[in-house]
Parts: C-alpha cells; structure tokens; sequence
C-alpha cells in the first residue's frame, strides 16, 4: 500500500475531553511552547503538511515552518523553506488571500472535487497547483495517489476534525500523534480530534497501538501507530 | 467548599479521538482487564457511584462492585456490599426495572427536579430514596449538599458526557481519571468524555493538572486534578 501513497500522519492538539476547539470553532490555544516546537519539528522533517477547507476557513493557518534555522536547513538539502502546503477543498473555496498564500515561500496544492465551479479553480491556479480527485467531494485515495506521484513520500495532516476521520476511515493513515491538553472544553458541538460520520459498531473501530507516551508543557503527547 | 460537598471525582473510558460511545449511544468496550479491576476498586472505595439518567436507558448498567472479595472486605468494615447507586433524573424516568434495583444490595438514591410527576416519583421511592433538587432540572449543587449531609464523603461519577459536563462546570469535581483506548470511533454525534454546552471562549475552560499518567491493557490512564 505504501508503494501509492505517501507514509502519513496526523498531528492535533486536544482538551483531556477530546476538543480541538470550542463550538464557535476557532482556534485555541491547547498546548505550550515546547509542544509547538514539536510540532514545527515534524512539519520541517515532512514533505508536504496538509488541511481541510474547514480549517483554513476557520484559523487560517500559514502552516509555515517557525523556526529559521530549520528552513536553513531545509534550504541547505536543496529543498524548499517550507513544505508543500496542501488543502482538502472539493469546491475550490479556498480565500485568494489566505495566509498559505500570502505568508512563506514553497509550493502550494489545492486538491479540488471535479464539480468544483472553473472559476474558482482557474483563479486558485495562479497561486497553487490543482490537484483534481473525485467527483463531488475530494476522493481521498486517489488524492493520495497522486500525491505520491508529486514524489509526496511523508505527508503530516494537521485537521481538522472531518478531515482527519476521513484520513483514518480510508485506511490512508500511518500514525497519530496527539497532544493531550490539561483543560476540559466540553460541548456536544464542538469539533473533536475525529468527527466525520464515525462508525456504529464496535467492530468497525480503527484499531490503535500506543508507540509512546511523553509529558509535556502541561500536558502529554499520545503517539499511537494505526494497525 | 468540600465542608459542603463530598470529595467527587469522575472515571470514565474514551477512545482516543475522546468519544464514550458510539453515535448508537450503547455501551461499548473501550478498555479492558486491568482496567476494569481498577474501576471495581475505585467503586468499593467510595461512599457511592452516580451516572445520569441517560446512560441508565442506555446501557442499564448495575454498578454493583464485581469483585468478591472486595465486597466482602466492604462488608467486613461495616459497609454494605455496594456504594449508594445514585442516578440524575429530573423528570423520574427510570425504570422500576432497572439493573440497579435488581442487580445487589445497598441503598440507591434518585434525584429528581420538584417538576417531576407525583406518581413516578411515588412508583421510584418504594425502590430507592428520593432526593429532591431543582425545578425543572436537577440543581447539582444542591445536589451534593443533600448528598454529604447524608454522609457520602467520597462520591464517584460514572457519566456520561451530559452529567460529566454538568458536574465539572458545576465546580463540583476534584478529580478525572480517564482510560484512554486503542481506537478510533469518529462521528460528530458520538458522545464525548464532556458534551453539553461546553465553552465559548479559551477563558472560560476548566484547567486541569495532571497528575499521573499509567499505561494500562492496550491503552493509558490519565488523571487529572482539576484546578
Ligand atoms: N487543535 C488542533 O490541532 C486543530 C487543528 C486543525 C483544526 N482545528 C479546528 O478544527 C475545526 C475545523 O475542522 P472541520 O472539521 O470543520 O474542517 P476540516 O476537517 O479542516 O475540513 C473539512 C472539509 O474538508 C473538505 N473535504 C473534502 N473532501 C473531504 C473528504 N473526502 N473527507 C473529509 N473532508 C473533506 C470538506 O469540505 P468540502 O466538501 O467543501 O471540500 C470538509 O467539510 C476548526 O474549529 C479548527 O480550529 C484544530
Ligand atoms: N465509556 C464510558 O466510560 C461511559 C460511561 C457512562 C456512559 N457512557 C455513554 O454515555 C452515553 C450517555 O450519556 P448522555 O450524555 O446521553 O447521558 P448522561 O450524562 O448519563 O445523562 C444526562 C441526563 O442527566 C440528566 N440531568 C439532570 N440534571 C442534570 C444536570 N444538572 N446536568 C446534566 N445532566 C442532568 C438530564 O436528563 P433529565 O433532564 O431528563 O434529567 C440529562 O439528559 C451513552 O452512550 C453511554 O453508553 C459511557
């Protein structure tokens, strides 16, 4: 399977009650400093680092990598400063200005449905290359396929919460790792580390093995390996 | 404060993308051997174990203390076999037939809102004591006075994610302990370790310490104290 898709992991932060956000679905702070640094780690060492529409929608991150002496050092192996920058968006809703956009330099992939409207799709396509996969939605797989193919060989999705249960539920993740914060967010409508449609019954569960446990800032990160 | 209300703390299971269940809303099994020895414990050490209303239509659970000995031991010390039951129910929907009047011995209370109907509360008080708080809901706080001053000291919660939420908001939780599972059950309508209303702003979160982390069966127990 490896052979198709690049190796893939998710990479969240939650509240000890499973939240990556509150219901009004902004950004939150949930870890610390020393997490961040993690995380800017992993971004650094992946080829590409990707999120859904709902994300940038929301945070509108830059997904940039922080610390300048690990651009350098990307630089250094000939690579670009930051990785590819990728975001899930069947309908091409990603803003012209967004910060992926606007902030850092490297190459950028809108990943887009085949009934996404061509005007939005010509106009992303001055800012970043169009990755077509699906007919309605974004068809994951073969969006994983053709990633591989753009010599995408580890891959960090970094959410949101529908994004990652479509990742895990098409059997397209390797690796999960999650910073478990020292607050509690509650809320049947807030977004938890993993939405989407979830399974019914116990059988259909996605099988975990915990690979490791380390605190840190105030919390703990859970590393567990997809079976 | 805790001259006014026993020493509560909540234990609960989740996957690790933070669900209780799945959106079927049946019990599922999340931990396992180790783990569920260590709930028993945590049952025959307290004065009583309390769920809400909710997870007694749908699971029925008995919350009786499984281990023999550990029974014995209660009984040996002056207790009764098994913890007071309590189950949060305004509106006096259990069943007269639920597993915690059938299944052992000891007291049960059902607390219920002054807006409960007359003869349902009748029906349930030949079963168990009533404790009356609130109007339309359960006030938990008058709650928990009405609980110590029946001399429950140690009070242990059970869930699910509506009573969880409640109890926490309420102030009324000293300590969360939480098994946390090898596995992925997603789904937006999933219960959570805390749903409810939940936050709106990051000032507004219940901070927690945490205060142990212990690998147990395919998972990890976190236990938090909360702030
Ligand atoms: N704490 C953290 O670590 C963290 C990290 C990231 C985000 N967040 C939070 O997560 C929330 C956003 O999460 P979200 O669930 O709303 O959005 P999301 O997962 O970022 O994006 C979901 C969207 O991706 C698109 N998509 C296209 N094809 C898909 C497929 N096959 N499977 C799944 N999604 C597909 C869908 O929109 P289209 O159909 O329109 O394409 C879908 O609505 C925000 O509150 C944000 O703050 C937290
Ligand atoms: N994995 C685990 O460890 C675990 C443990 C327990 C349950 N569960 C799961 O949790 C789910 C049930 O959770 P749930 O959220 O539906 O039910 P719940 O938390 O057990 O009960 C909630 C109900 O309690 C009553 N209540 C009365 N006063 C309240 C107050 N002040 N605050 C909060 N609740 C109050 C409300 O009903 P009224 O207004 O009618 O009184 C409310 O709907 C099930 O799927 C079950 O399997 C999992």
């Amino acid at each position: 399977m490896l052979k198709d898709r690049p190796f893939t992991f998710i990479n969240s932060a939650m509240s000890a009650d499973g939240k990556i956000s509150t219901k009004k679905r902004k950004q939150v702070k949930i870890s610390g400093k020393t997490d961040f640094d993690r995380v800017d780690g992993l971004r650094a060492g992946s080829d590409a680092v990707m999120v859904g529409i709902g994300t940038v929608l929301a945070d509108d991150p830059s997904l940039t990598v922080k610390s300048e002496e690990r651009r350098r050092k990307r630089v250094e192996s000939g690579l670009d400063e930051n990785p590819v920058r990728i975001v899930v968006d069947s309908q091409a809703r990603t803003p012209l200005d967004a910060d992926i956009f606007k902030k850092g330099t490297g190459k950028r992939i809108i990943v887009v449905s085949r009934s996404a409207p061509a005007d939005r799709v010509e106009a992303l396509s001055k800012k970043a290359e169009i990755l077509v996969a699906g007919e309605c939605q974004v068809d994951l797989v073969e969006m994983a396929h053709g990633l591989k193919n753009r010599e995408i060989n580890r891959l960090m999705v970094e959410g949101g919460a529908t994004l990652n249960w479509g990742m895990v539920r098409s059997g397209l993740v390797d690796e999960i790792s999650v910073f478990v914060g020292n607050l509690i967010i509650g809320g049947k409508d807030a977004p938890t580390f993993m939405d989407g449609e979830g399974i019914l019954e116990r059988e259909e569960a996605i099988g975990l093995e915990l690979k490791k446990f380390e605190p840190m800032d105030e919390g703990i990160v859970l590393t567990w390996r997809v079976k």
